[in-house]
């Protein structure tokens, strides 16, 4: 079958790889109808250091179940199912606490271990904890907002609830990627009264505003802090949804929540340390978040993604067949695509 | 009037000073009848430099309301009162959300502005906000549970409050000082199952476990972060409470935490950055906490003390006069007593 595989930074090519199958009677094997590229991609494709092996990559998709493992109950080929970004056995302690991406025998897509999904086919393990079968049959019109399931839009909405989110609550969201974009959909979504973006891009601030952001800041560190402060009666806000995980941007993040108020960070964090552990202190901010559980969230949020309530799959910009994922990598890295689409 | 003046490192004094008056229409002047000091005043007594005004220390206290300013409404001559370390309004908008250490009026007792309450008495800024009114007359069995409402006994609460401390959970406590065994206490009293303590002082480990603890991890450092995870199925604890306030507690701290898990911080962080940005991420731990709203908790705690259920008041191991607070300062500081008492 086809595959992107990346073996350096800025080295992503299109192979023929082995077909994905069936290892442990627990998987499942989908052949993907849709994926994309993720913003987290744009790390390896940055940095990553050759390998001989390569990463065959994605951990986004939707897809129909091919075959299933002897030992899966749930799922049974021909389900449209969401793969969410980690596998879990969703009854393991972790699982059952709704917290998948601590999943004792879970893990990520996308590595050199477990093959991604911006492919034709990925293998799927765990099969009946990771995948969630869809109520409805392929239908192309909703397909890219039930893709952003499987982790931006689940994403967002962990930072949301990461950062508590709620009814007349101020919000700022730091980071218009797509994350941060569906960040604005779950703040909107949970009740907040105001939502102010940080951001620099036009059209994806247009987009936001869509989406329900109500107030724009565009400058960045100092400048941003002092911006958002003025919009906030000096306090700040009561929810910050880091979606970016630079330190500058974290920084930005801790210095805009009012006291009393939380952050929750779900960009993978790029330093080591926290900043600002006194300034947080002193004003008993929360900081939350992670690798958000997506599979937990897939539930809550896919009424609204049917009945057209919300539009996360408004992120994607651009659609592709593999031939074109090379490209769609560049086109995110250059801020000239939004979020890619993967059609193989 | 006599009052405690640190100077510098060291160097505490007990001096005549100025009788503490009204200056504000809102203040209110007290006598005190019980003081202490803190954990937190031997940061100054290990760092201070030399201040020619110097500072009257203390911000825990119980005592009797000597006068009060024109524009003060419930609090009158006569009332035995809780002062908590921070003073506040009670009216704005943070003091209305239970964040009083954040008030928009508000400030902390002994420093070089506000004088403490190591003293024959003390002036109380926002006398209406801070001061809690006792509902009992004075009562030498009852003093030192009720003193600790100013500061040590809120602050282990917060600490068990923000780290989600709850029925069935298994909390850690990290440090064995005054405000860890009071986190014991909070803990206990919030419903925990197991409540670990990290601490070394066999003195206070035997009260830790009178207070509730279980468990004791005497190791330290990844030692320390072994033995939790061995008592914990490998998986660290649901609560951790982080009563010190140094580099390597909070990074102990962040490390037991398991996966969901919460570090409620209440010991002054002495670093600028947090550790564990990256393991804390991928396990979604929360990092929340900061200056103890004690005003918000002394409702909720003093039914308790006051019907003997929990007796925070335990931790005092020695008492003084004004005359023996330079030597509690010294004796405290090198471990030599856990808590002094002074009776001014």
């Amino acid at each position: 079958m086809r595959a992107t595989v990346m073996y350096a930074a800025g080295d992503v090519r299109i192979e023929n790889v082995p077909d994905a199958r069936l290892i442990e009677p627990t998987d499942a094997v989908v052949t993907v109808t849709h994926a994309c590229i993720c913003g987290s991609d744009l790390w390896p494709y940055k940095t990553m250091e050759h390998s001989d092996r390569g990463r065959v990559m994605g951990h986004e998709a939707i897809g129909v179940v091919e075959s299933v493992g002897t030992d899966v109950r749930t799922i049974k080929a021909g389900d449209l199912v969401v793969m969410p970004f980690a596998y879990s056995d969703g009854t393991c302690v972790f699982c059952r606490a709704g917290l998948q991406t601590s999943c004792i025998h879970g893990g990520f897509f996308g590595n050199e271990e477990v093959a991604g999904a911006q492919a034709e086919a990925v293998r799927i393990p765990q099969a009946d904890g990771t995948l969630f079968a869809l109520p409805v049959g392929r239908d192309d019109a909703l397909a890219a907002s039930l893709l952003t399931l499987s982790d931006v839009m689940g994403t967002g909405h962990h930072a949301a609830v990461a950062a508590k989110v709620g009814p007349g609550k101020t919000v700022a969201v730091v980071g218009d990627g797509a994350v941060g974009l569906c960040g604005v959909i779950a703040a909107r979504r949970l009740g907040a009264e105001r939502i102010i973006m940080l951001g620099r891009h036009a059209d994806r601030i247009a987009l936001a505003g869509e989406f329900g952001a109500t107030d724009v800041v565009s400058e960045r560190g100092e400048e941003a802090i002092e911006r958002v402060r003025e919009l906030t009666g000096g306090f700040g806000v009561h929810s910050v949804l880091e979606c970016v995980g630079l330190e500058q941007s974290m920084l930005t993040a801790l210095n805009i929540a009012r006291p009393g108020g939380a952050v929750g960070r779900v960009g993978v964090p790029q330093n080591e340390t926290l900043p600002a552990a006194q300034p947080t202190f002193y004003g008993n901010i929360t900081i939350a978040g992670g690798p958000a559980p997506v599979r937990a969230y897939i539930e809550e949020l896919l009424p609204d993604v049917l009945e057209g309530r919300i539009e996360p799959g408004r992120v994607f910009d651009r659609v592709t067949n593999l031939d074109g994922v090379p490209d769609g990598y560049r086109a995110m890295n250059e801020r000239e695509s939004l979020k890619v689409m993967v059609k193989p």
